[in-house]
């Protein structure tokens, strides 16, 4: 069954832990519990100082910034990003994505089925 | 190596037939080119008027509308849907989208590698 759902009205948990993630939400918009066959699309929310860790792992990540400003930290360097910019992280590059400003920053995440983080 | 993009630059296909697919325009973000491994991230845009054909395929979508209003067709109704939607079609479900509105309609659609439409 085709399922249509609000992102701002899936319940949002936190990921923080106050030193490698700090000010982070994470929404599940599509995925197992909805029957997602091969990849996962979840929805981060970043507040103000907010950062997600700086690691890497051997799946890869498909991003899409919904709002805010954003920082893309590479082992090389950084890229701000805004509304409207992709952002592929393929497997095992050392990445990072940290809120720039003041409000939110939001973007989409997609990983393949049975990864996390 | 980790790539950064302006959805909006990428070039736009157009993918019109007049028939079953009207006034649709289609942007790879991260795909075969980009070395994706496992899904693409593609983005539409109907423009006043516009459709995707109604039809059935063995793969999933997973979608997110960005902009406009649009309508989301299935075998047995339609949903309304906006920006903030998120739209699961799961594999073997009939569905088409269309612009409901004035302003272009825009959203992400993610399917598994080597599929298409």
């Amino acid at each position: 069954m085709i399922i249509v759902g609000r992102a701002q009205e899936v319940p949002a948990a936190n990921i923080s832990d106050g030193k490698t993630i700090v000010n982070a939400v994470k929404r599940v918009l599509i995925g197992p519990d909805q029957g997602a066959p091969t990849f996962i699309m979840r929805l981060f929310t970043l507040g103000e100082g907010g950062f997600s860790p700086y690691h890497t792992h051997p799946w890869e990540h498909e991003v899409f910034v919904l709002t805010g400003e954003g920082i893309v930290k590479r082992g090389d360097g950084e890229t701000n990003v805004s509304a409207g910019d992709f952002i592929f992280v393929p497997p095992n590059e050392e990445h990072q994505f940290l809120n720039g400003g003041k409000e939110p920053f939001e973007f989409l995440c997609i990983i393949p089925k049975g990864e996390e983080g």
